[in-house]
């Protein structure tokens, strides 16, 4: 009896202790360096504009897996890039410079002759070299010969296209180009290359249609093959860039139009690759950033998106052409849920990454800061205070410190006007306001809608002074000004 | 021997067992009727833009805790107030009416011959019917005599001031007022009321600074002496709106100028009362609703919020003085984190928390709708598809189904454009546009600046029929049309 007693007794001790032992978590040491080597995710989107995805405003069709990566994560409400135009845009993202720093300007296309130097230092390259395995998928855009591909850039593995999704000799309602005198009509068929080979061309509308889910099995593919060592993977989608188009799973699912159809297509492939991660056991070692190349092209219309109320787009020096959506998510490193309102540029992402993966910067300058602290969420980091708004063959068009922002005349389209509606997906044409010299408070009129100039002489001479530094620098177009420290594109003979 | 191993095994056998049994929490029911009384509490800011709070934007100051709010519950992406102007939209928020429907427009004062007609059901007589305890904390601005104060429109408790916070004869500086010709000099100092008694005057902008503090203390002490019963708290908020003040903890505590302390302050004032709901173990029974009255008074410059780049703000009919910041939290049954982009009102909160508290819908008509199935993110939910924007003595400026927000002509300044820079903090001048007929498309242009009407002469129609038809039941002062469902304010001799 006595026994029975005791190992009744001891029975539900135990059973207590166990209970409440197992109601605990391990503790997690969110401050601690990480213990193994971290993997990295960038999803680049194609014009995607800063009020696209729900949770920065977008709908009404539904971007659950992107408010998902948000809530897991950290998203900025002050992310730029470094120019409002595909070519330029990305070479900044993947070397932490400014394009102008580069001699990158525009959107290379099938004649252009120039390329990013192989001379240059790109992420991949940096992460390769402390063993990474590095894998790009999509939307290349730093130069179509074989000497200037992703493979020759750092990268071990490549599929996609080596520029823009409208760069082929196809209308934008997918009819084939007729008129011999548009200058559409001179481009090859698009190319979609693996590696360094052309294994396919895209020639129709139900061709680019594909695109997203193509590029999504291949990142899903690349995560299952690399699972067992660091990796980072530069998904560069070819959507929601005109002409835009969704697979058959995809169209008329958004009741919101073809554009909503296609932000829910390019929504479901953010959720497969984070489901990937997360099947993988790879969530809390890989930081995935979400970022659009730069706002949305506005000229057409319903194809496009939009900039949340910022002015203008893409193609234009106005917020709305840099100011884009940007989401980091490192389940255990980054607060859930957290807001980083500092400015931030796709320029800091290089440095960032080369400290948290141990990895060695370029040993050229570069523009990137190191924004971990932002990421930490230290309350009064600020990395970054100053920016300034290249474009138009690389003119200083305008600078921002602090939330002013200084806008520099300029006498052309360029600066430009790009709101002219294009209907139901053709281009309407840029207008042509003259700019004039201007300040904005950015606190106050995010929509730089309220010139103050008149009322802040001395704030002209601050940022004034501080853009004359980045002229002797790197130039300005616009002054025919050249930089003493630019360094030269690659030629293309 | 034989025993021991049985003794042995039989504990590591519990040992596992239970250890599991305690890694596993009790499932949760999401979806069941909540089984005790949902607390409300509404935070009702003044003159916040809808980019003020750094999850819509704003900084460079900080709001933690307007941010948690939002990472916990649901943030809203198009929501708006019934009128851009402090007390038409506050009496649709409490009757879930247009205030075009009670009679009510602009901003009342000391010398207005209106109320709100105490014969209109507010949420706080539906739920005092229920059992609740109602307590109003802040601004009332729906008749300042006696008869038509908040312990005559359902209230238990009161403390605050009757009107808006400049309403009193001292300039915006904080000098009293010297010009008997200023309008301004006609105010008496600013009552401060306890239920239906004056208890203090608030002379300067010293006393304007403590309000924030004083009305917070007063909320947190209302839950506390309320936890062991069903209670709806309504606390509005003084600030944002001119004359902005601070107190001593938090003057100088942004580094970004007044407006940013004052945000500081409300942010505080947020997490404070989610804090007294969290130590009285209510959190999980509080359905707390922040949000604003109106957009930013922009007329005031650094003083004044920002639209988060919507056209214009308060006192005119853009969205900029109607989408305001929306969140909802309310752990176990809104998920954490989630957005919604369907368009709701103020209107929608009393139709919406008669149906979570099981209190009746008022005996006369209103406009709210319930959108619990938004809260709940059914995903195919849309129970509100259109809104109508009135203004300037119950005009019908606009209307707004789905994406598309149809203009109507305006031949005043009160559309309006109130653009003008204050400077700091003192008030400029309205601008003085005519509006012509003009039709957006409120998914490819959020910020109103290209009118597409050319285009769409169909959806015109459609919008113009459907705005005939709250012309005819609820009128329109544009066109000195009645309505035939007008109910009469209250009429003060």
């Amino acid at each position: 009896m006595k026994k029975i007693i005791i190992y009744l007794g001891t029975i539900v001790f135990l059973l207590m202790v166990s209970f409440f032992l197992g109601s605990f978590k391990l503790p997690t040491f969110k401050n601690e360096p990480p213990a193994v080597q971290q993997n990295v995710v960038i999803i680049f989107m194609d014009d995607m504009g800063y009020g696209d995805p729900e949770c920065y405003g977008g709908g009404p069709y539904h971007t659950p897996n992107i408010n998902k990566l948000a809530a897991d994560g950290m998203r900025f409400t002050n992310f730029y890039v470094a120019q409002a135009v595909c070519s330029a845009s990305r070479s900044a993202l993947l070397t932490g410079c400014y394009p102008t720093r580069l001699g990158i300007s525009g959107a290379l296309n099938h004649r252009s002759k120039i390329a990013l130097n192989p001379s240059e230092e790109t992420i991949a390259e940096l992460l390769k070299a402390k063993g990474y395995r590095t894998g790009m998928v999509g939307k290349w855009h730093l130069g179509n010969r074989q000497p200037y591909l992703p493979l020759q850039q750092g990268f071990d593995e490549y599929l996609g296209l080596p520029y823009s999704n409208d760069m082929w000799p196809v209308y934008f309602d997918g009819k084939p180009m007729t008129d011999t005198s548009n200058f559409r009509s001179t481009y090859p068929p698009l190319p979609l290359y693996q590696d360094n080979k052309i294994i396919q061309t895209i020639n129709t509308l139900d061709d680019q249609s594909q695109l997203t889910k193509m590029y999504t099995e291949r990142a899903v593919q690349f995560i299952e093959k690399n699972k067992h060592q660091p990796f980072f993977l530069y998904l560069a989608h070819a959507m929601v860039h005109v002409p835009i188009a969704a697979s058959a799973s995809f169209k008329g699912s958004s009741g919101a139009g073809l554009f909503g159809d296609v932000m829910q297509e390019v929504d479901w492939s953010v959720g497969e690759v984070i489901k990937a991660l997360k099947k993988n056991g790879l969530s809390e070692n890989t930081l995935v950033i979400f970022t659009s190349d730069n706002g949305p092209w506005l000229t057409f219309g319903n194809h496009a998106g939009n900039s949340g109320g910022l002015r203008e787009g893409k193609g234009t020096a106005w917020d709305g052409g840099l100011k884009v959506p940007c989401i980091m998510s490192w389940p255990g490193k980054i607060a859930p849920g957290s807001i980083c309102t500092n400015l931030a540029t796709t320029m800091d992402i290089l440095p960032t990454l080369a400290g948290i993966c141990n990895a060695s910067l370029p040993s050229k300058k570069i523009d990137g800061l190191n924004i971990i602290d932002l990421l930490k969420g230290k309350p009064n980091a600020n990395p970054r205070d100053e920016f300034v708004y290249y474009y138009d063959y690389n003119s200083l068009k305008a600078i921002r410190k602090g939330n002013w922002k200084l806008v520099f005349p300029a006498n052309s389209q360029t600066y430009g006007k790009s709101g002219a509606i294009g209907g139901d997906g053709f281009p309407g044409k840029y207008g042509s306001d003259t700019v004039r010299l201007s300040l904005y408070n950015l606190r106050t009129d995010p929509g730089e809608e309220r010139d103050v100039k008149e009322k802040h002489p001395e704030i002209i001479t601050q940022l004034s002074t501080i853009a004359d530094k980045y002229r002797k620098e790197i130039g300005d177009g616009l002054t025919n000004q050249k930089g003493t420290e630019v360094r030269p594109a690659a030629k293309i003979d």
